[in-house]
C-alpha cells in the first residue's frame, strides 16, 4: 500500500508499506478522501515538530470504508462508510471532569499517532461515526472540519433571529458561517482577501472588508444597534482580537476559534462594561460529529463549495507546497486510492 | 444639613445646605451610613474627572431610613429602613436586550448624579430595596458591595462541591469568598498583603501568598488535580491575569472582577487548550440584591469583621487620605448623622 509520512524540513515522503491486520478492537479503513487541515499546515511548517514523532503519518480529516475487522470489534462490518472522531481519550482521568474530547492526556490521531494520509489505516472502534450507505465520501472527508463548527456554535449557544459576527472567512470561517446561517442566526463575515470575500458572497453571505468598511458600524447599522449577539473570532491575528470586543453588543459571546500561540492584548474594560464572555473552543464531541454527520448527510448546505482541489495522495509534496502559495484556496482533499 | 462634595485636586469640601423636598416618584432618605468604594477612591484620585461632574457628593454604599416621601411613591413609609440599588435605568433602549442594570445610557447614582455622601438624599423610588426592621444599619452598608459579589457568584455558575479561587484578598475579594463559601464552593484565596492573608485566614478562609507558594501546585494539591472550577480575578495586576488561566481546570470559568482599564496580555492559548471561559461581570441585577439582603438579614457570615473603620462624615477628606496610607484596611464607612 501506499502511505505518506512528514519527515521534517518542509518534506513529505511517499512510500510503500505492507498492509497491516487490525488489531483486537480496531479495525482497518480503506481511506477514500483525506483533507488538509491548518493545523497538518503548520506541523509542515515545523511549528509542532516538538510534538510530531517523525517519520509521522498526519491527517485526520477523512472518510473511508471499513476494510477489515479486528477481534471483539461488533457493530461494523466491511464496507461501512465511515469518519474517524481522531480523539483517542483512553487515558481520561477523573480530573478531566468527564470532557474526555480535551482530556489532559488526549491523544490526537493524525498528529500524536498515524494519521489518515495512506491507503489503509488501522484505527480502534470507539472512534467511528458509521454514515448512510449513500453518503457522498467527498463530502463526508468535510464532517471532522464541519465539527469544529458545529462544536463552536453549540458552545455558543446562538439561536434563531441573534446576530453572528464570523472574523474570518477561511475554511472554518465559512463552516461557522453556514452552521450559524442554518441555526436560523443573521450572519456578516468580515475577511480582508477579496477572493474569500468574492466566495462568501457567492454562497449567499454578508460579507465585507473590515479594511474597507467600519465593521462595528457596519454591524450597528445591521441590527438596530444591537451589535454581534455572538462573535466567533476565527482569524488569529490582533485586529480581530481588538475589533471582536467593539463589535460585540452588552452580554455579547466571543467564541475563540482561531488558536493564539503567544500571549495578546485584550480589552478587558469591554468585557466588565458590557459583561461580555469569551468562550474557548477545542475540537468536538460526540453530538457535533452527529450534528455534522446529519447536516452532510440532508446536504442542504453549499458544501461542495467549500473543496476547492482534490489531488492523489501522491502529489502530497505539491499540495503542501501549492497550499502556502494560494492563499485563496479553501478545502484541498487528497484522493488516497490515487 | 451637611453634605460633602468632591471638588477635583483630591479634595472634598464638607458644605451646609437645605433639605429639599423630595420630587414626585421620589423619597428623601435620611442617610445613615455611607461606605467608601474602590470607585469612589478613584474619583478622588482623579481618575474620573471626565465622567464626575463636580462639585459633586459622591457615594452609593450606604444604608438609612426614610425621611419623606413625595408624591405618587406607594409602598414606603416614612421610618423604612432601606438601602438603594444605584443603577438609574430609565434611558434603557431595545439593543440594552434587558440587561438594564448594564444598559448603555445608565446613570449610576453617586457617579453620574449626586450620591449618599450627605445626612439626606433624594432618589426616585425605583431605586429603593426595603430591610427588616431589626436590620443592622451598620452591616447594610454592605449590601451593595456584598451584591457585586453574590452576581459574580451567580454569574460563575459556582455549585456546591466545586473549587473556587479568589485572585485578590481585599473588601470585595472577601465578600466573594464568602458569598461562594457559603454556595459549598471549597475557597481558596491568593493575595500578596500579609495583613489581609491574616484577615483572611482569621475569617477562616485558605488564604496563601503567590510570592510564597506555587499557586497552580497548591491548588492541584487541593483538588486531587483538577483545579479551580471557577477562579475570580479580583486583583487587577498582570500576575494575576497570568495565573487565572494556569490555575483554572479544564472548562474552568474565569469571572473578571476586577476593572482593567488598559488592554492586558491574555493567553488566549488556554483558552482553548482548556475550553475555559471568561465572565465579563459588572454591577448587579435586582435578584442579587435581593439575596444579599438575605444573607445580611441573616447575618451567619463574618460581615462584621469587613467594617475596620466608621468615621463621622465631617471627617472625609482625612478618610481617603488615611485609605491611601493604608492598604491593610478593609471597607471604611461614614456615619453620615456626625
Amino acid at each position: 500500500m501506499r502511505a505518506t509520512v512528514y519527515e521534517g524540513n518542509k518534506t513529505f515522503k511517499v512510500i510503500e508499506k505492507e498492509i497491516e491486520q487490525p488489531g483486537a478492537n480496531e479495525v482497518r479503513i480503506k481511506v477514500a478522501y483525506s483533507g488538509v487541515c491548518g493545523t497538518d499546515v503548520h506541523i509542515y511548517h515545523g511549528m509542532m515538530d516538538k510534538r510530531v514523532a517523525m517519520p509521522q503519518t498526519i491527517g485526520h480529516e477523512m472518510s473511508g470504508t471499513i476494510d477489515a475487522v479486528g477481534a471483539d470489534v461488533s457493530g461494523y462490518v466491511v464496507g461501512d462508510k465511515v469518519v474517524v472522531r481522531p480523539l483517542d481519550d483512553t487515558k481520561v482521568k477523573p480530573s478531566d471532569k468527564g470532557f474526555n474530547h480535551i482530556c489532559e492526556e488526549l491523544n490526537f490521531i493524525g498528529i500524536d499517532s498515524p494519521g489518515s494520509m495512506q491507503q489503509y489505516w488501522n484505527v480502534p472502534a470507539f472512534v467511528l461515526h458509521k454514515l448512510k450507505e449513500n453518503t457522498d465520501l467527498k463530502l463526508a472527508a468535510l464532517i471532522e472540519p464541519l465539527s469544529v463548527a458545529t462544536h463552536d456554535v453549540r458552545l455558543s449557544g446562538l439561536v434563531k433571529g441573534e446576530t453572528a459576527v464570523v472574523l474570518g472567512g477561511g475554511p472554518i470561517g465559512l463552516l461557522v458561517a453556514m452552521v450559524a446561517k442554518e441555526v436560523g442566526a443573521q450572519v456578516i463575515i468580515s475577511e480582508v482577501n477579496p477572493v474569500r470575500i468574492a466566495k462568501a458572497k457567492a454562497l449567499g453571505f454578508d460579507a465585507v472588508s473590515p479594511i474597507d468598511v467600519d465593521l462595528v458600524d457596519y454591524v450597528h447599522g445591521k441590527t438596530e444597534g444591537r451589535k454581534a449577539d455572538v462573535v466567533f473570532e476565527v482569524a488569529g491575528v490582533q485586529p480581530a482580537l481588538d475589533v471582536m470586543t467593539e463589535v460585540a453588543g452588552i452580554r455579547g459571546r466571543i467564541v475563540m476559534v482561531a488558536i493564539h500561540g503567544q500571549k495578546k492584548e485584550i480589552d478587558l474594560f469591554k468585557f466588565f462594561w458590557k459583561e461580555l464572555k469569551l468562550i474557548g473552543a477545542r475540537v468536538y464531541e460526540k453530538e457535533d460529529y452527529e450534528k455534522s454527520i446529519a447536516l452532510i448527510t440532508a446536504n442542504e448546505l453549499p458544501f461542495e463549495e467549500m473543496i476547492t482541489d482534490v489531488q492523489p495522495l501522491s502529489n502530497i509534496q505539491q499540495v503542501f507546497e501549492n497550499i502556502d502559495k494560494n492563499p485563496d484556496g479553501l478545502k484541498v482533499l487528497m484522493d488516497c486510492q490515487l
